[in-house]
């Protein structure tokens, strides 16, 4: 197979964010101990592509989703939302206070905070610019094992904030929903941790929720270009940006507690302490769907690792996902699972088929269940004195 | 003054933390590198007080309160449940995974985990056992500024789980809560995040989501006999225990973000950028309530540190506060502010002369809400082979 985990890709971008020497582990940031003040842990904000994807994923993520209000569902409304946004972005990521930051202090550590913009289908509806959107672009098709929650559904804008800290991602939401709360609600907030399992290779697996080993096969940066960044062929503005297909997939961790460690590893096709394959003995190992044992599939072929494989070359993504753990309604005792954020050219001819093979008969669908679903184009990235979505705005 | 900041005082510990040579900086988990595996960041359990009290603050902090069912009001239940509780925390806090752990490969890296446990005023009426509650152990009185919402209020148990990470928060919470689901149900859980100021000084100050240094003044550990660790002079059994007050306050952030800096800074006494008092250059620097110029108090009388300063030795306690930021409800852009949590041996004679002075008079009240309050007795620390509260379950 081609893949290559995402951390051994990804490991060259560690070292240099773990570079700055001996550092300082009490609390929740990041920070390398003695440079940390002049030369605060930053991941860049202009070039071909936003931060928050290709990025070495960081600790926290926070989604949220926007609404215009009825009266701002213009492209001048819009244009005003982007420049605020880009503006504060710049500043924020690079550990700069915003422009009339209130609260500049709480600016000066990003912990590599990345500021991630895009737009839902129903933006260019509300827009009345369906001319615009990228074809790529539409909400996925219903699936046997969905029980989505309106709460949870598409919005006009995202914003995805990343960071290895709580602190910095709390200004951010706040600075850059202030600034548009007069053309923008809330819809909602989605919060999400990952740890690297292993803490010398960052962009690691991580440990989900249900005590997998989550991560391990994931597209390389060098298929990028082909199977995430966008390149402009249906609408030439969106040339750079991607598609984000956000799924929240409750765990139903009551229910899978009560299977044994050996069924946990045959739902899966992997083991629980290392993540290597039922074929394998360690996690990079590539997994041996033909082998059989007394004429039995060692990896079962409703194993998640077997419907989630890709079948054609085609079906590949990169999945960026968090664990949620939220509190739980009454009467439960917990609220947890993964928001699976999965990047994309077409969610039709990567995500889809593979999610439809899931949905038709993975064996952790008992466990799992898909309660939100939205999906977004995010915006190419942009250069110094523009703004984001600009491209798209000049367009139209 | 007698105070001394907190972090001089817990240098040391955090040395200790500190000292297992470089780490990997990347992902939620403070994690020391070269050591991680072998020597994981733990806090112990066993002594004559819980962790998580003393314990330099760890970065992440969960509240979860519990109710006895109807039919488990009786000690034989309250014993069962911290029989199980004992063996869990025992266990969880030294990376070990609980007896059974359905997920045991999330208990590996417990990142300084605390857990300790605290009785409600209700659970003495609950078992018919009030002649065994701590005289320290009531409700608070009700004060002028608070709008109390009910859905934040006392309980019969109390679990503060506090580490450096998120990820074995969440696991030890639903260790903790399957174990004990047939006899308690959750009333509610609060989840709240900080970050030291300088990394090199993992006890001292934050920044909360104000922007305010917060944790300046606060007890020495020399202090801790007097004002925090009850004797047992009332009840034999709840010797080494503490009384917790745990004050949720939303911080008016919409109006507090149309102040100029002057005012912010005003209204704490102490400036933004380096917390220190109005009268001073360095956040360690004394204040001087007395200073005057043009006849004009320098720190003003109805400033926060005017206000919640001691005025008599005794009004002195521990501060230990997190921030939390959760998702806003529907037409506001934040919901934010500080899990305030004070531990003392009497609310009574230490907490309330300063809630109460602060509560008639306060600047910073018009910006600060109470919108939640309880109160618990915190048990004594186990020695092993004991569990947590059994003093108390073999008095009655
Ligand atoms: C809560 C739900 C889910 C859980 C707990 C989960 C967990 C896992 C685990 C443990 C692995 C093996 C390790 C790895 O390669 O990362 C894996 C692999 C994978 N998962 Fe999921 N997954 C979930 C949902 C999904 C969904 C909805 C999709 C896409 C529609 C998906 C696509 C994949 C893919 C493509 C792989 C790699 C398969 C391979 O080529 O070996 N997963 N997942
Ligand atoms: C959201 C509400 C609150 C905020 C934002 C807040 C913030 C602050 C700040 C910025 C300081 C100065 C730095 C420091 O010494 O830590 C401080 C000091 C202090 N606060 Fe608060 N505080 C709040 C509520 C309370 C409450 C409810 C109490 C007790 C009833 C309290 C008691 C104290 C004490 C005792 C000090 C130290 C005063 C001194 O001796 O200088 N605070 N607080």
């Amino acid at each position: 197979m081609a893949e290559l985990s995402r951390r051994r890709l990804l490991g060259a971008g560690a070292l240099v964010a773990g570079s700055a020497g001996a550092a300082a582990v009490v609390g929740p940031r990041l920070v390398s101990g003695a440079a940390a003040v002049g030369d605060p842990a930053v991941e860049p904000f202009y070039g071909p592509h936003q931060g928050g994807i290709a990025t070495v994923p960081q600790g926290y993520a926070t989604l949220m989703a926007f609404d215009l209000r009825p009266d701002h569902r213009t492209a001048a409304s819009l244009r005003s939302i982007m420049k605020l946004w880009t503006a504060d972005a710049a500043r924020l990521t690079q550990g700069l206070p915003a422009i009339a930051d209130t609260e500049p202090e709480l600016a000066t550590s990003p912990a590599r905070l990345t500021v991630t913009v895009g737009y839902g289908p129903t933006l260019f509806d509300a827009l009345r610019m369906t001319g615009a959107r990228p074809a790529t672009l539409r909400e996925l098709p219903a699936f046997s094992v969905d029980r989505l929650e309106p709460r949870w559904g598409g919005a006009h804008l995202l914003v995805q904030l990343c960071a290895d800290s709580p602190l910095p991602i709390s200004h951010a939401a706040r600075v850059l929903t202030k600034n548009v709360r007069s053309m923008a609600t809330v819809r909602w907030i989605q919060r999400g941790f990952r740890e690297p399992m292993r803490p010398e290779e960052p962009g690691g697996s991580m440990r989900n929720l249900m005590g997998q080993v989550d991560g391990t096969v994931n597209l390389a940066e060098s298929q990028f270009d082909r199977f995430v960044w966008d390149g402009g062929e249906d609408q030439p503005w969106f040339a750079g940006g991607t598609i984000m297909v956000v799924r929240r997939i409750r765990a139903e961790l009551d229910t899978w507690d009560q299977l044994g460690r050996d069924t946990k590893e045959l739902v899966v096709g992997r083991t629980l302490d290392s993540g290597a394959p039922l074929t394998g003995q360690r996690e990079s190992d590539e997994p041996d769907f033909d082998a059989h044992v007394g004429g039995i599939p060692v990896i079962p072929p409703n194993s998640h690792i077997a419907r989630a494989r890709h079948h054609v070359d085609s079906e590949q993504f990169l999945r960026r996902p968090y664990n949620y753990d939220d509190p739980p309604p009454a009467g439960q005792i917990s609220d947890s699972g993964l928001l699976f954020l999965a990047f994309q050219r077409d969610p039709a001819t990567q995500f889809v088929p593979v999610q439809q093979r899931i949905s038709d008969g993975d064996a952790l669908n008992e466990w799992v269940t898909p309660v939100g679903s939205a999906t977004f184009a995010m915006l190419p990235g942009v250069r110094d004195g523009e703004y984001l979505g600009q491209p798209f705005l000049d367009a139209v």
